[in-house]
């Protein structure tokens, strides 16, 4: 920091000379520019835009369009209770366009909603509810029509059906930018090998890279979080007969989270005024209880008490006086933290299956948290090491696989909440090397997963975790109780090679002992050795030699 | 990097083992999940997402809505031709509530345009256009409004008048955040002691720091590249006499930037068929010609040959192959670089004035580049630097400021080609030390300004300038012609100061010897010392010793 510089402007200057008045014929009026003055349509704004969704670069391209392709097909079959199996294909046509298609086992989607869901910007059934999915905002898939669009001047191809007893219906959509409207080209009865699914299609400018930010890398990744997904993965220049796969390693589907009101704690003023405007409630008491989580009628009494308002007010003619009242009251009232239901983590059990499947380690952990609670929303925090892993140079960082809502996050990480818990734990607690700001110097790996009914991403491009305060603490404490156990089998496996080495020098001894023994005392060879060896053994696991 | 890991899961696994069916029944149908379906608003999807706006933190949402009331004040006045006079006012209610007022002398706003302009998000002049200037996107100020409602609760407060003859109109008005339309709460004529103008103020949740990221920074930098601007300033705790005044160094405007039309280079195939589509042109050459900048005749039809299409083609009926073909023949077609006069620089002897009136430095420059051109969209760079600053330590590295479109830009340097263009240039070539990926270590301030009609920003926080190749060229070019004249000032110095110190040195035996020959020969003390002097200074002048 410098020290305050010296200005000539600034300050204290002395009051300015009147300015001559300005020209008297303004170069264009006020009216003249209303003329100019329109909307813009959300589709136009992220045309321009494209960068905010993750559309910067056309290897970027690709992998966000399997991303937001992958994500729904996986929350539509979990959300109907199908057990995921996802088939992802990537064409090269040329040296820069490419074919991405999804295809899924879900429920499928009603015919008259396929044009909004592809072909409309802000449209989904997952922005209004609090309730955690891969899928938050409705913008994903239709921003990957957009971009298809865009770059090839191509539509997006769907086919989908919803039960065996129905037609499969395919459909063709481009996307009337400057009204943000689904524009169906075509829409026709085909004919399906599925009872039930949906397809997706896109071409698209793109390049394809190998690597860790790489289609390749997400989808295995993918696996690893969803062990309950089978994935089919056919990439670039490889037969149907060579698709790489990812068998699913459990048959048990997550539980259904549940959704929840929002928590009185994460509120804004404003939005408590729009929500009890919005509340069918006749009375301002049971419009709390009715629109929060964790307001019971003893609480929602309590709170109408502190501000001064009586229980029986019209929620809908609450003044701004009487809702800063409200909130104010809501901060100073004990309301229970949110339910743990509405938050699904992986699991230990199959974390630590996923990574064995996943890598040749000689040991792996996992740690779930209870859930937390940040600004209101719950969340739940877990993590997963894998260590003494074949391959892994010992003397390079550990690598680290950040995941939210069972989604791999592969750029950003220097602005993840995820990284930031890495680095900052000290793993030398642990016996592990560590050097400044980085993971542990070992052959591992580390996974953390946070889930909750609303990530706190960093950009709409869903790559980093923001830096609540909250969840780093979470994730740190998963990670401080896999070090532990990490060091009590590195304690272990320690003291049994201790113990190994010195029975075996114990032993150079026992032949020559067991040899000496027998000629003095005749008491046969045998069975002197015999017993040297088991006491042998006996005294270095006591440690007594 | 890692080599290649061993999988258990993966390439060329075996064929699976037939899944059974799933659960007969589905957890929720496609006709269930239909219902859920809907359109979201783009208000609620920014309230939701509002730290892609800027309005993460309590610090960050007071500096944001100061920026982007005051970029709408200079843009109005800048393009009515209005010198423009500009007064900010922060007034703290409480701990963490505070007041903001910006008011213009700028043309006024028409009184049926106020709600539109202020309670919708995406409405504007600024997105159909391309033109230089501060605004862009028709989302700013709406979203100062929304976010102002959600943390206090009001209404964003309007005056605005067109001229003497007009009534001043006072509006407040709400967003209702689930249509993203303006809610008139009041709207009445009032007396008001200006003849146009316009006036807003918001009541918000905010902090208010002082530092390199505060409203003072940003208010400071904003008179440094805008030095037609008078902008007075009260922060919070300070009486109206005590205001920060930067008054303008000059009353020269800038000149106003013309508005284009795309380059055929910067377009993408889906941009160029919507444009073909969206023509009043009833022949393809005809619509390359009006659309297009640089587009000629004789180019059009060169254009039309390449691809094979007959210039009296109906532009509305352009099939996607022949566009595709239209598009490629495009690329392969030589067309002139756009217009400069669309992209307006600062200037090289303002930007000099406004160093001097800011900073007390031994040397100042600048320079501004010609105009270039990045996909199809000209830009302007332009550097200066004020070196020897009073104040500023020499063992630290220089400051920094980068602007794009006059607006400074506080945030997100390290994402930011400004600051990777600086950090990359050779500092030592000018015998300024540096060290690895910093600025040069001198008493030295550092001000680079990209004008463009597109400013490519990494987020809609237009904090930071994406690594375009082609900007970073032209700032290393701005920023090394600054460098060199800063040596040849440098050198002059070390020179002089040589000079001085070589005849120093002689002088002190002058004395001595004038007198020795004086009294050897008699010719006169004086007189040899008046020409040993001036045979010193010739000759230390020459560098003879």
């Amino acid at each position: 920091v410098k020290p305050d510089r010296k200005k000539k402007r600034g300050v204290n200057a002395k009051a300015p000379a009147p300015v001559a008045a300005p020209a008297e014929q303004p170069r264009l009026t006020a009216e003249q520019m209303a003329a100019q003055q329109r909307d813009i349509s959300v589709a136009e704004f992220f045309t321009k835009n494209r960068h905010l969704l993750g559309f910067d670069n056309p290897s970027r391209a690709l992998l966000t369009t399997v991303k937001e392709a992958v994500d729904n097909a996986l929350d539509a079959c979990e959300e109907a209770g199908y057990l995921p199996e996802v088939v992802v294909g990537i064409e090269q046509k040329s040296e820069t366009r490419f074919v991405v298609s999804v295809e899924d086992n879900g429920p499928g989607i009603v015919h008259g909603q396929i044009p909004n869901i592809f072909g409309k910007l802000l449209y989904g059934s997952k922005f209004h509810r609090l309730r955690q999915a891969r899928g938050q905002q409705g913008i994903g898939i239709s921003a990957a029509a957009l971009y298809a669009q865009l770059t090839t001047g191509k539509s997006i191809a769907i086919t989908s059906r919803t039960a065996r007893s129905r037609p499969a219906h395919h459909f063709e959509i481009f996307i009337d930018t400057a009204k943000n409207e689904p524009v169906t080209t075509k829409d026709e009865q085909v004919r399906w090998d599925h009872d039930h699914g949906t397809r997706v299609e896109l071409e698209l400018e793109a390049r394809y890279v190998k690597g860790e930010k790489g289609v390749d890398a997400y989808l295995r990744q993918t696996a690893l979080a969803n062990p309950h997904v089978t994935l089919r993965y056919r990439p670039p220049g490889v037969s149907n007969g060579e698709m790489v796969v990812y068998e699913r390693a459990t048959r048990q589907p997550p539980p259904d989270p549940k959704e929840i009101k929002p928590h009185p704690y994460g509120v804004e003023l404003g939005m408590l005024i729009k929500i009890l405007q919005g509340s069918k409630a006749r009375r301002v008491k049971a419009a709390l209880q009715q629109e929060f989580s964790r307001v019971s009628a003893r609480i929602a009494a309590e709170i109408c008490t502190k501000a001064g308002i009586p229980e029986s007010a019209d929620p809908r003619r609450i003044a701004r006086q009487q809702a800063e009242a409200l909130f104010a009251a809501i901060q100073n009232t004990k309301i229970m933290a949110p339910p743990a239901d509405c938050v699904v983590p992986i699991g230990e059990t199959q974390l630590v299956k996923a990574l064995e499947a996943n890598v040749k380690a000689e040991f792996a952990a996992a740690v779930t948290r209870p859930p937390a609670v940040y600004r209101g929303n719950p969340f739940v925090v877990e993590a997963g090491i894998a260590y003494g892993i074949e391959g892994y140079p010992p003397e390079e960082a550990a690598d680290v696989l950040r995941f939210a809502n069972r989604v791999p996050l592969l750029y950003q990480p220097g602005a993840c909440a995820i990284t930031k818990a890495v680095v900052t734990t000290d793993w030398r607690n642990y016996n592990l090397p560590q050097t400044k700001n980085a993971p542990p110097t070992a052959p591992m790996l580390i996974m953390v997963h946070i889930g909750s009914v609303w990530v706190p991403f960093t950009s709409e491009a869903k790559e980093a975790v923001a830096h609540y305060p909250e969840i780093i603490k979470e994730i740190k404490l998963a990670l401080q109780e896999c070090g532990r156990r990490l060091m009590t089998h590195l304690n272990k496996r320690a003291h049994a090679e201790y113990e190994a080495k010195r029975r075996s020098i114990f032993e150079l001894y026992i032949e020559e002992l067991s040899r000496s023994l027998d000629e003095l005392t005749g008491c046969g060879k045998e069975k002197v050795r015999a017993k040297l060896r088991a006491l042998a053994a006996q005294m270095t696991k006591k440690g007594e030699i």
